[in-house]
């Protein structure tokens, strides 16, 4: 084995490999040599080259998010590091263990015009779990190190400081990965190399001081307060942000479905599922905003508990509905952080939810209530409206997503962009048996394709991403990966443009709108599909698109895209008429 | 006309309409309608839609770079703002005034979970000018805001509050604007905005206030002694960095061309030209690395006096040379900062460069030396070698850029990508009727595309950009862009991979080195020219090429890219041998 001569090189390796993350993204660089070399030559690693940086980012995301632990993203100096941003951004908002290594010139060549740099040092500082340092070794190249800089190593001996550097570089690796691990956090690390980069040893002489990361403790404080409330209360939501699949015991969850006093509402990224959950919330609010008893609607469908679990929430409608009609108690349950969403937080409570419910429903009597009844029969209603309302509607991006969300294979991965395409994914049944994910995080258009390849990568089953065209092309690069599988799977609703701000209060049908905001293109995916090696498939119309989902998700050579071209000035009309159809 | 009804909104467009900036770059989103609207319907303005907000700051970068003056870009909130920072990087080490304005959600709507969310404040702070973080009208909206958060007006007036929002946001946008001015430096503006965000008015009732911004003092202190120096010392070289055309006085360059004591050492982008000068700086520095006699011919090369100007270097090794053999008196002339590139700067003589050799050649005797003859033999002999060398090389990198560099009409601006590119055209005479640019702030491979573009669009000549193939795909989204001129010519060089890496010392031909440092691919453009409406050619040998180029440049209805592949496994050995030929 080929290890890079550099000794932080080979101590992060085995920081890596001590704490089991094998999974490892490389961009092309020179300065990152001493580790693409370490990296790349250790079979105890399974490392992907993706040369465009912001995709590389995006795609360890995904591949993090199904493995449920740490991917580590490398970089050469430089802006290279800079385009890791946004994935950045997603990773912290999401909860999600990205560790970002960039190389970097030694410290006395940043900032004094050398090529390929920048001040690198905790440049993600605004969204990151922690900053990490490294410091310069000093036994390799302290010739040249001491011709530009005598007063650095000011004749003291050197194996004593190279000691120092070791002692500090294992400290701030140390802490960089239990922050990762236990707060499921991105960190980033910084490290500077110098030249010769390329040089190597068959045998590590380093000896990293590794600590292990115990699991985080939970805290098991009495919860006899909040059972006295929640025995009590006649009206309580449980309200799923974005949410692991199977992450909740199904007794639990029948325990939640039998209680009369009690609305769970879910979202498609909660990853939930039972006949008694309420998982089209918009499709409850929308028609109470456009009712003429908005209020006294408003006011019965106010909860008196809420309580909250997973990650970020996609409805606006549910925001704006608990902010105004606020429950007395808002309890947020496990995870690293709880955000005061709804601006009525009352308690982050760490427990795991399971505990949580376990114990509000132990030895209690159910209570009387007809908060649950009441939304079923609403629910109920708006149901067999939408069957009625898709029954007479056009081809449209609506009649699509009711055509594409009956048409997935069980026990599929399901990916969405974002946008429009989870916004409208809500208004559906999900089969239960798909998992589904989407960048909620940040919410971005950025890296929605990129994450759904990392995803589909480490995925055991095969993987459908559903996505918009402005988000499709914005990360087109995507495609430009050799791990992308057979049985990866692409949707594009190609509305020409973004079609959600046709649905926004203030659209006009006036060019600056239809540039500006709109930005209307003639795109097609048809010529990246030749450029990458997909097979491209098409349909305009409910029956085009019928035949095309018979065979779409069928064993094939290489991976498919199928893009749907929707009628771009109908579609917002048929959204809005849906709300109003069901009301 | 209509503004938006945000007085913030209405504030920044008075700011950039008083300051004389009138191209904006908008990027889609909801937060940022308020600045939409109001840029977009003032015909005041030059607005260009960008989807990609990456290439939507490039694009900007490369207008600012022509127009010698600021370019506004603008995004909506969340990690969009996050895709500018490579550009703003390249914006900050190559100082070009580009503007980033970013909405954002209103304050107490950060850190909740709220979608699309962001902590956007000084998120540029490592390489940035300034960063404005605007406040909030009350005015607008207050009534959400005190519902929300009723501490934050606390019951008084809310005209006072208003006033004071305003005159701070006065302030800092002030600021703002003069750094931008000042030090040609990215500055970054952030600002929330409360909903509604479609509102707008006919009439504008902001009276901002604005202060002028005065040019920038030159700081007129003796040059006695250096003259004195020059003019006793018989070996002076001037390095000149990146360096807008026509910025020195035809009779300096005369004088420095007149001096027998003095060594011209032009790059590419220093768009100097005079025959006295030595514009290959490699082609005399690598024949010394290979010699015998090398520490004695470095000790004839090294300088008693090193004066440069002008931006950042392209040449490693003229960096590794003079850190070495360095001189007696390093002085950097005139901009707004001075690198201290090879360790031993004395001075920043902050006077125009025109007026600093002026002075140095008032009233003085030519000094007697044989330093400009006998480098300038050096040269002779190597111009002769390398056209001796060109008649027998096979086709190749090398024999394209030569045979490219040939090809280009007069007068063309010439916009070049980083890496191989960049470094090739610096061993070729360079028609001195171009103008030359290259991204040599951050030297990354992210936006060359993009930025060129921008170039040509405001460019009165035709464009031609020259880029390998790594930095094209890289930037690939550079083509979804409706501004495109038909006389904007593409070409590249494809070599299917990050050939530069070849011919680092590292390189081995094994799968890692051809996976994670070359990163092989089998990509052509041939397919985005198709989807983006380029005219499509291609070259596989010198014939093809010559016949392609014989009418490449003819006028055309749509823009062309000439596509150029060259053999992968020699380019590198024609280069190496290259500088042995010459030695």
């Amino acid at each position: 084995m080929n290890y890079s001569l550099i000794p932080t090189a080979q101590t992060i390796v085995q920081h890596c490999q001590e704490n089991d993350i094998n999974t490892i993204v490389i961009s092309p660089g020179s300065r990152n040599a001493p580790l693409t070399i370490s990296f790349a030559e250790n079979p105890f690693f399974s490392c992907f080259s993706i040369v465009d940086e912001r995709c590389a980012a995006f795609f360890a995301l995904g591949m993090a998010q199904q493995l449920q632990k740490p991917v580590v993203v490398i970089c050469t100096s430089g802006s290279a590091l800079l385009n890791y941003y946004p994935a950045v951004a997603e990773a912290y908002y999401s909860n999600t263990p990205l560790i970002v290594i960039s190389a970097d010139r030694p410290i006395y060549k940043v900032g004094i015009g050398d090529g390929q740099t920048i001040n690198q040092k905790n440049v993600f500082e605004n969204q990151i779990g922690y900053s990490a340092n490294l410091r310069q070794d000093v036994s390799h190249a302290t010739d040249k190190i001491l011709h530009y800089k005598k007063e650095w190593i000011k004749g003291e001996n050197v194996d004593k400081i190279q000691n120092e550097v070791q002692a500090y570089n294992d400290a701030e690796l140390n802490t960089a990965f239990k922050i990762a691990f236990t707060y499921q956090s991105p960190v980033h690390i910084n490290v500077p190399f110098e030249e010769p980069l390329y040089e190597t040893t068959k045998d590590s002489t380093i000896i990293a001081q590794i600590e292990s990361i115990s699991k985080q403790e939970t805290n098991q404080s009495s919860l006899q307060r909040e059972k006295d409330i929640w025995n009590t209360s006649k009206r309580k939501i449980v309200l799923v942000g974005v949410n692991k699949p199977h992450s909740v015991d199904d007794k639990v969850l029948q325990s939640l479905a039998n209680d009369p006093s009690v609305l769970v509402l879910t979202e498609t990224t909660s990853n939930l599922n039972h006949p008694s959950f309420f998982n089209s919330i918009d499709s409850i609010i929308a028609p109470i905003e456009m009712s003429n008893e908005k209020d006294s609607l408003f006011e019965n469908l106010q909860p008196e508990v809420l309580v909250t679990f997973g990650g970020l929430i996609v409805s606006k409608k549910i925001k704006a509905f608990l902010r105004t009609f606020s429950p007395k108690h808002h309890w947020h349950i496990g995870g690293v952080k709880a955000n005061d969403t709804f601006f009525c937080l009352e308690k982050h409570i760490k427990v795991p939810v399971d505990t949580f419910f376990q114990e509000m429903y132990l030895d209690s009597k159910t209570i009387k209530s007809d908060y649950f009844s009441f939304w079923h029969q609403v629910k109920t209603e708006y149901v067999l409206k939408r069957s009625a309302y898709l029954a007479k509607i056009p081809f449209s991006d609506f009649s699509v997503f009711s055509q594409l969300m009956l048409s997935i294979p069980n026990n599929y991965l399901l990916q969405l962009a974002n946008s429009s395409t989870i916004r409208y994914t809500q208004l559906f049944d999900m089969n239960p048996t798909l998992r589904v994910y989407c960048n909620r995080g940040t919410s971005g258009i950025d890296g929605s394709t990129s994450t759904a390849i990392g995803a589909s990568v480490v995925s055991e089953t095969p993987t459908l991403f559903i996505t918009g065209d402005l988000s499709f092309f914005y990360d087109s690069n995507a495609l430009w990966n050799n791990s992308i599988k057979n049985d990866f799977r692409i949707i594009i609703i190609n509305n020409k443009g973004g079609g959600i701000f046709r649905i926004l209060p203030g659209k006009e049908n006036t060019d600056v709108f239809k540039t500006y905001f709109e930005t209307r293109h003639n795109l097609s995916a048809e010529h990246l599909c030749k450029m990458y090696g997909f097979e491209y498939r098409t349909a305009n119309s409910s029956e085009a698109l019928e035949e095309v989902l018979s065979d779409f998700y069928s064993t094939s050579g290489c991976p498919r895209l199928l893009e749907i071209n929707t009628p771009t000035l109908i579609n917002d009309k048929i959204l809005i008429d849906y709300f109003r159809f069901i009301s």
